[in-house]
């Protein structure tokens, strides 16, 4: 996932603030308290994490699909259907964090178990970011990957209109003293947020990122906001189908085997009116120390990285080679020693949740 | 993976007789017969797929392997270590091709009982197409993952030189009327094959696929032949970072979950003198009636392929829009009628072999 630079005339607010106050909104808003606490740690998360498309900036979204009676605020996941290690939820049409974090924890529990569980939930709503979930798993020693289908807005390849959502994969891993490998991405060339941003700021946008509503390849943002991206990789000839097949693949692992609605149907992002959500999430969660000694994998993971981050750059290169989740992992540290940013709009928008449901925003500071 | 067009001058062998020729000379070369069935019907499939980087054109390369004592035509996979739905495999340096299907094969076996199960190959060699397996999987109703590491040709973002393979994944699953979603890619823009065959045909590749020796972008065939190619998205600003994190997932899933060597110190595809190639292989089967009623997974796969197929094509679409698979089943269908496809190189090196081993090639036809 992308990190964004600070914004100007940006707000700072401690973590912790931002979580507590997120918790509080949501269960003034019929969200029984231990549902609100997994919204709120997922969606602070991605604020710490520097991913403020995927955070508290969203709440507005999420409370306009409450009210409209579009998503279930009190709904829980249950188990209906396993074998030893499979199972598929039902998350009866409530947030998509708290069922993916129980789905993640029967993941993480059975791999633990057996060495290896997939876990599958349907009729789901949207859920943040996917490295948390994955990460949850590295933490307790596993390799852990996540996926969800989201609403479509990119194209197949050879094909005009959207049909596929940018359907993201995280898979996390622990890495000794590299700390976790933390892989997090749209399968699509970038995310339709970016197509925002660039459409705000007036900026061209890279060529084989995004079609124009005919089907014709475009720069121009308003052209690929009224069109749609393209899979990871660009047109067919960059190697773009290899994108559509991962972005495919994802919803085949989600949507498809958990029997939620079909890929091209899914409503629009966030919308009220179209009808429910119902996204599809998969978990997988493998355990390295099932065969082999406790630690050996995350040794290997260490001597893997060290032999990568120790070899040679390209002449133009930032600095040295990269692991998956270091940026992020960069912008956590920043974020616990100054407090999370928050964009001036994104920062007013949630001073007005907090006026409107008279739990009042907490205090913030200026970005110096 | 890319089919080819029909070489000039090239010639057609029915596919049985080519596999049995094939598994006839491996056992003259000390391969047990049920090991050699194994490699010449991986190898075969490639052919018949029109995968010819794949498939039988290797036999020399393999060959070679065998005549250094680099690998051994008799090893056995053997399951070193295991827990429910896990199980890691030793291929004692033999066959890739075997070790795979029998790692395969026991996830399948393990994925029906349990609902899903994750096999990893350790000290293995190249086994051909990725595919292959991953469809055995889907022939038997079930959703079928594969991936193996390779010798390192691809550069990390903001890398020069190589240190990471091109790390094929494929996955499998059963369609209905549709037949099968078979996915088979690398993890690399292209496969060092391409730039060989551009190198031959003195084609320009297109920007983003590789580097240069010192790290600067280039669509020169040979600059690229002699630095390295890129990951997927091509450089950091397109989203080659997605395609680098893929490439890194695929190797911690097979090389480094199972204890082979790390990613940059593969020794080189099909050399003689650096070493055994200690390749890692990673297989995950999923159960789709593990968590549904027979055929349920199946029908949902034909609602989304007919909502894809039947969606709206770009101005300069060749066709319809695709589903994964579906060129090589095409090209499956025309071997069955015609034979199998050997450009003019692949023939006399295959007679040439014959004539050695006192194994005559059979007899093929000219392409009309």
């Amino acid at each position: 996932m992308p990190t964004y630079a600070d914004p100007e005339g940006g707000r700072l607010i401690p973590a912790e603030d931002l979580r507590a106050w997120t918790a509080a909104l949501l269960e003034r808003r019929k969200t029984p308290a231990d549902i609100a606490a997994d919204v709120a740690e997922v969606l602070v998360a991605a604020d710490r994490r520097a991913i403020a498309s995927h955070g508290t900036a969203r709440l507005p979204n999420y409370l306009e699909l409450l009210d409209a009676g579009t998503m279930d605020p009190a709904g829980r996941p249950e188990l209906v259907r396993s074998k030893a290690a499979i199972g598929l939820f039902d998350a009866n049409n409530g947030w998509g964090h708290h069922a993916s974090r129980v789905a993640m924890d029967a993941a993480i529990e059975g791999a633990r178990e057996l060495g290896s569980y997939t876990a599958v939930v349907r009729h789901s709503n949207h859920y943040g970011i996917a490295g948390w979930y994955a990460l949850r798993a590295a933490e307790a020693g596993l390799i852990g990957i996540r996926m969800t289908n989201t609403s479509p807005v990119v194209a197949a390849t050879s094909g005009v209109g959207s049909v596929l959502g940018t359907n993201p994969v995280a898979v996390a891993a622990p890495a000794g003293k590299w700390g976790h490998f933390c892989l997090d991405m749209a399968t699509s060339t970038i995310t339709r947020g970016r197509v925002e941003v660039a459409l705000r700021r007036r900026e061209e946008l890279q060529a084989g990122w995004a079609i124009d509503a005919d089907g014709h390849p475009t720069t121009d943002a308003q052209a690929a906001f009224d069109g749609s991206l393209l899979p990871l990789g660009g047109v067919e000839e960059t190697g773009g189908y290899k994108g559509y097949g991962l972005m495919l693949l994802v919803d085949i692992l989600t949507g498809v085997l958990g029997g939620s609605t079909a890929a091209p149907l899914i409503v629009p992002l966030f919308s009220t009116h179209a009808g429910v959500s119902d996204l599809g999430q998969a978990f997988i969660a493998i355990d390295p120390d099932a065969i082999d000694e406790p630690g050996a994998f995350a040794s290997r993971m260490e001597t893997e990285f060290d032999l990568l981050t120790e070899s040679a750059t390209a002449p133009d290169a930032p600095g040295r080679i990269l692991i998956p989740g270091e940026p992020e992992v960069e912008a956590e540290r920043r974020s616990a020693e100054r407090g999370v940013v928050m964009d001036p709009e994104h920062h007013a928008n949630l001073v007005g949740l907090g006026s409107k449901t008279e739990i009042p925003f907490p205090g913030t500071t200026a970005i110096s």
